[in-house]
């Protein structure tokens, strides 16, 4: 009911990275799309064939160094219902090698609507009497713009199934001050203010190392309100994107974490799965570039929070 | 590149509504469970299948009177890739009947990614040269909490595909004032900020009959918001939910709309989903009774609007 398995993979890993899993045909060497291609065409079959592929060798190469993976639901939609398929053989892959999955869906309504989100991503769909996991994460990405209406049927599988939320506070891209930055007429923000209700939604979900199920979205890009947020939001855990291809760097993430190297987990999408590209090795070697960028991170990053302990 | 497809079938039908399909297994007549059961198992595949059967009965008993369907797309991921399919199934169907598809998916996020979900949803999907339609519907519900980086990539999409948005301002549920309601510095609300940007956004979108293609989602639940909102953004449509189930009236809409009784569509789910239920007429005639309360919400709509009518 909280982010507590999240927790503990990071500090068994002595890592708080999250390798995104947002696969562009562009990303993926050709010797995997032509095999694809040769089975299924050059067609949405064929180019969700592609994705998996790529993404199952990405955390056969990850998964003993990285705790947490972050499939972007959009970039498999774009591939149909094939993608769709795709995305749930990605979550049900990773779960199996012990990865914790946090879908990055955004996913946003109200009421029994929001529930069907909740069940469709974190928990379990009933047919007739029989249960059935629709995608089955660890975590979701969500919304807040519609109120407690939206988030509260999250929290309720959440409860349930030991699963947990982010909803977004201060995104990383260079628009979100255009609504999110906006002083409230007691000289608040609304990016505070939202930050203010992860604290209060979080109350029903408190686990044990003092951060509860939900968690916030803050951008690595917006050094000083991820530290203005950590101070004032003690028990939501971050998580950041932003770092590396967007501009963010591992002193700009400094902020994010607690005395313990806690409170926060780093994503990193492009870095990670265009490693093979940036290092221009031999396309085979795409997953291990990916490691060794993996493992880059790794110690950037723990050169900035130290030893990642379990609080007392 | 602007919503005028659909304002000249809401004219040609004399019809302000939209159908919502959101069929839970529990809308669904037996005998269409049973024979998909049958064919299929009490599984994914076999509730998917039910929904597909359903739809495709409701959607023959309404193309005719009706002019746009809204399928809500978290009662499909319920039902995992399957009922993904299912959902890419009706949205073609009705199509091919000449309606206008509205995809409830309250997408969000930024530059690459949400180019990838306006792909997905308005769009075409490139797989190394050839092009493929994912869900291929005629406008999307969006999420502006990130502001413009989030809304461009639709707007573009829509500009090549004839395609439309409607992003949240003020939504019909309870707890829509906590965020939505605060007021700003100047004494401006977030919702009506909103406003204002859908009306900037949809600058380069503008259509023949006065309204763009950048629409706005405003319940039916706060009747003076929506007046108010309809004299403030007058290239504005709305998309109407709350109305029926969710307590909003004929009445409670009657602001929405402008002289020529356009710039809004009105969603009705439940009303016109359950209508055999609610009649107890014979399960078979499910569909005729959707047709029946179709039938009664034109005649009390177009009570308020009037004849409809393109401008000058």
């Amino acid at each position: 009911m909280s982010l507590d398995r999240l927790i503990e993979k990071i500090v068994e890993k002595q890592n708080p990275t999250v390798a995104g899993l947002d696969p562009k045909l562009a990303y993926i060497p050709d010797f995997i799309k032509n095999e694809a291609f040769a089975k299924y065409g050059k067609t949405l079959e064929g180019a969700a064939e592609s994705l998996l592929v790529y993404n199952k060798a990405l955390i056969d190469a990850l998964y003993d160094i990285v705790p947490a993976v972050k499939p972007q639901i959009a970039y498999y939609e774009m591939y149909g219902w094939q993608g769709v398929k795709a995305f749930y053989e990605t979550v049900a892959y990773a779960k199996s090698k012990g990865m914790f999955v946090i879908t990055d869906a955004k996913r946003n309504d109200i009421g029994t609507t929001m529930e069907a989100y909740a069940n469709a991503h974190l928990g379990k769909t009933d047919v007739d009497g029989e249960m059935f996991t629709a995608f089955g994460a660890d975590a979701l990405t969500v919304n807040g713009y519609l109120g407690t209406d939206g988030i509260k049927p999250v929290v309720n599988v959440s409860k349930v199934m030991d699963t947990g939320m982010f909803v977004l506070v201060k995104t990383s891209n260079p628009s979100s001050g255009e609504l999110q930055d906006l002083a409230l007429y007691n000289d608040e923000t609304i990016y505070r203010h939202m930050g203010t209700f992860c604290e209060k939604w979080g109350e029903e979900l408190m686990g044990k190392y003092g951060y509860s199920g939900v968690g916030a979205v803050v951008g690595a890009t917006y050094p000083e309100q991820l530290t203005e947020l950590r101070q004032k939001l003690p028990h939501t855990f971050f998580l950041v994107p932003g770092y590396g291809a967007q501009g963010g760097t591992a002193d700009d993430i400094a902020g994010a974490f607690d005395e313990n190297g806690l409170g926060a987990i780093i994503n990193s999408s492009r870095g990670i799965m265009c490693a093979w590209q940036k290092e221009q090795c031999c396309p085979e070697d795409f997953a291990l570039a990916s490691r060794r960028e993996a493992e880059k991170m790794k110690t950037l990053l723990t050169a900035v929070t130290g030893e990642i302990k379990l609080p007392d």
